[in-house]
């Protein structure tokens, strides 16, 4: 394993950006969510008018500070990388590139709105201390869950989505155009709204059939809801169950822990936990 | 098994329009699907006035290739089926029928709006590749599940709309027609809006006893949400430990397989899963 | 047991009027709540103006009729009973007579409003019919469970009341009587209006922190629901499971079997089945 | 055990104040109890200008001889604590302190408005008497099973604000100002009123595009709604299960008693109950 100065150099500089053991590793990482985090709420901030007014000038000064850090650890990251093109081309290098690019390309076409869309996906990088849950994604029970349960849930909203689709259709015709079902579009917006229990207010039923056929849509949306609820209640119940069996001491290998406990029960050698 | 020659055809068109095993029978099945798809599509773009002024004419033509497709299909399946009468009158028969009919009927009735209805239930066509399920309903857990709980479910809703009649009669009482409040229907309209947590806003209680009321109807609406939750998701447990014990290997008969498992864990045969 | 016939004419009166079991009562329990639903329909539809304007007459004769048919009903009642005074004092008997005494009163206090709310409760003589569920108390699993969890939810709606009223304070603070938080009681009406994510939008925060509290307190509305559906689902799950635990076969005696079995396992006998 | 009569007047004082056990120790609870609802009420009450303006003095007296009955609780329990600086230091010292230092506070700044957010903490001297639940912490089911799931809950609390935070991003964008997303602040307050199926409507989307994302963002809300529900249901279930194999009789030792047994199975004894 004898390596060149500039080859063990790169290796701590990856230590340190891609690691989260070293202290130096972590250190990085909670700069960088604090960079993330600042830069993010610049962004919002910068939104109101009021604010931007005032601090305008101060916020894009901030605002090309933080373009050169992002910068800064994309370059960094292409080049302490073990494979800079499978970096560059993974979720996270994108994230990156996507996270520096708004700024540069706000310099091509000064103004542009949709950037800001852009920039909110440097948030996403927070994600990235976050990668310590893949070692744990074997025996995560959320995610197991869900998985064992999509195919329900699948279902669950393909009929959900017939349900809106025939009563939209049915509001549409019977209040029609004049109390703001201008449209099956707007009808589909109207049962959604109604449905999920969010009720805007912005339209509804004026006529006595309408409020009727209103008043079932909302039946329907507040008992479905119980489904993938159950479903996805049972799958974790199973998942807890199944986990607890599989719970294995790393010292002594006696399996059947329970989910909460922290030292093995036979040898009392401290239990790995995970989410 | 001797077929005259148009048995065998006959026979050939039912394995492609009722089958799915085949390739032709999944191509079949599949072009219908995006046939269906577009014509709803269609019918539910067409209700936007500015697409309906520009595109309107090529809309109608598209209309009639759909029905012509679809009166096909209906026609061929009436043809192939080894009992048409019993197909006819199936839910499905009774389906594809009502798909075909309201265009012609357009014709008849020119500008006749309640036709929109009916051509949405065009979309439940997508149901007949469905069809695989009926094989597995007798392990459907989700279906099982609510069977079980009907009852209690029903139960739930009776008492709720006891609960709902008495409250819109308070309410009617107390906040009167000056307040929106017309009429003992408009006022079941008000408590269904309100406990089930929808919310327009069209009709709120102005008194402070109806307010009262109100923030009452709230509160037992967002508790007894928990009912049909907790009922569906004990029944939908208990149904995946049955399942579990049931799960039979078709190899080696073993029972009691994962519900999540893939292979049977004594002989390595894959194993059948289902919803 | 030798009765004189004034005797056992008034035992076979109450084996209709207050038994479900010949055919008899069950007739006479069918056209009983067929005149109940009927004659509640008629108060909600006799709300309606155009209703009212048209069939007032129409109405008001019929509300005769079937205040005829309860006030003999509750006479016959009475008169059957084996112990008169303690019917007329439980809570059906109190029902039966407000069910009646409104339309008196209306004679006493012509146009009185308030004897609507007391006609609505002719509507619970239904759950006469559901008197059967007394004797299947015991194993009702849903009672049990929601008795169980009693102490657990009070403690909830305990906390959430605290919670409600510290939220309404802040926010009548911040946003104040020029925004609609005219008082304390309108505030908590707010609160509630908000944390049981009903949303009238009636009251609605202008602030920029009040809108800030307002979302803090949705998404604590939205999380604690999770709670009472979380507790009353446990146990209604361990009433299931000690349910199944406890089912006893009336033939052999042997126990443990499925909630949803019909048959003993073990003798083929027909089980009792229950809520 | 010799004291001087001071330590022992201070014990007996103790008991009383501090205690729930003697029946002066609970009259005093109780008392306490009804002067903090009463007190609190009062602030409610007077927030109603009507009130205000014709009981505005009695509530000011009255509100004074709350304040002395609870500056006088304060010094009392002060003066026999056995560690006074501890306990004006507690949580319970705290709130004490707050309770009476508003009333104090606004006769040096009259018409503090401020002090009307302290006042209420006053309510939270209701929680004194729930100090029997400490007793109970380690038993208590809904506790632990919350700190069980408090990391799920984290992360599903954290997934959800990127969601809000990207779909606010978007909203903006989309609808802008002129439909009243005027700031970045103001789009994610739309999206948590959105997302937790609240739906004021003071804010609503007016585009198609704009009313597609919210119906988006409407099925995200109404289904992760499931996921912290399908966790505490789980982890409520197998404290629930834990508990019933700890549960000991104090008598006999015996283990495994059912939660809602209420005398030990094996000798009779009647078992502890909490929470």
């Amino acid at each position: 394993m004898d390596e060149t100065p500039q080859e063990a150099r790169k290796q701590k500089l990856r230590e340190i950006i891609f690691g989260t053991d070293t202290p130096a590793g972590r250190y990085f990482d909670l700069s960088l969510i604090v960079c993330i985090v600042l830069s993010v709420a610049l962004v919002f901030v910068d939104t109101i008018d009021s604010v931007h007014n005032r601090y305008g000038d101060w916020i894009r000064i901030a605002e090309w500070g933080f373009t050169g850090i992002f910068t800064l650890e994309y370059l960094l990251r292409l080049y302490c990388s073990a494979h800079p093109v499978q970096y560059a081309r993974s979720f996270y290098g994108v994230v990156d590139l996507l996270s520096i690019l708004p700024s540069y390309l706000a310099l091509i076409f000064p103004g542009a709105n949709f950037t800001l869309v852009i920039r909110v996906l440097r948030l996403f990088r927070i994600f990235r201390v976050l990668k310590l849950l893949r070692y744990l994604s074997e025996g995560n029970i959320l995610l197991r869950a869900m998985m064992q349960s999509s195919r329900k849930v699948f279902l669950f909203f393909f009929s959900v989505s017939l349900i809106v689709m025939v009563l939209s259709a049915i509001m549409y015709v019977v209040e029609g155009p004049e109390h703001g079902f201008t449209s099956m579009p707007k009808s589909i917006y109207w049962t959604i709204v109604t449905i999920t229990t969010v009720g805007y207010g912005d339209i509804t039923p004026q006529t006595t059939l309408g409020q009727g056929i209103a008043a079932l849509t909302m039946l329907i949306g507040y008992s479905i809801i119980a489904i993938p609820t159950g479903i996805l209640t049972s799958e974790i119940s199973q998942e807890m169950v199944r986990k607890k069996d599989l719970r294995r001491c790393s010292n002594c290998l006696k399996m059947g822990h329970e989910v909460s406990a922290l030292y093995c029960d036979k040898c009392g050698n401290e239990l790995e936990t995970d989410l």
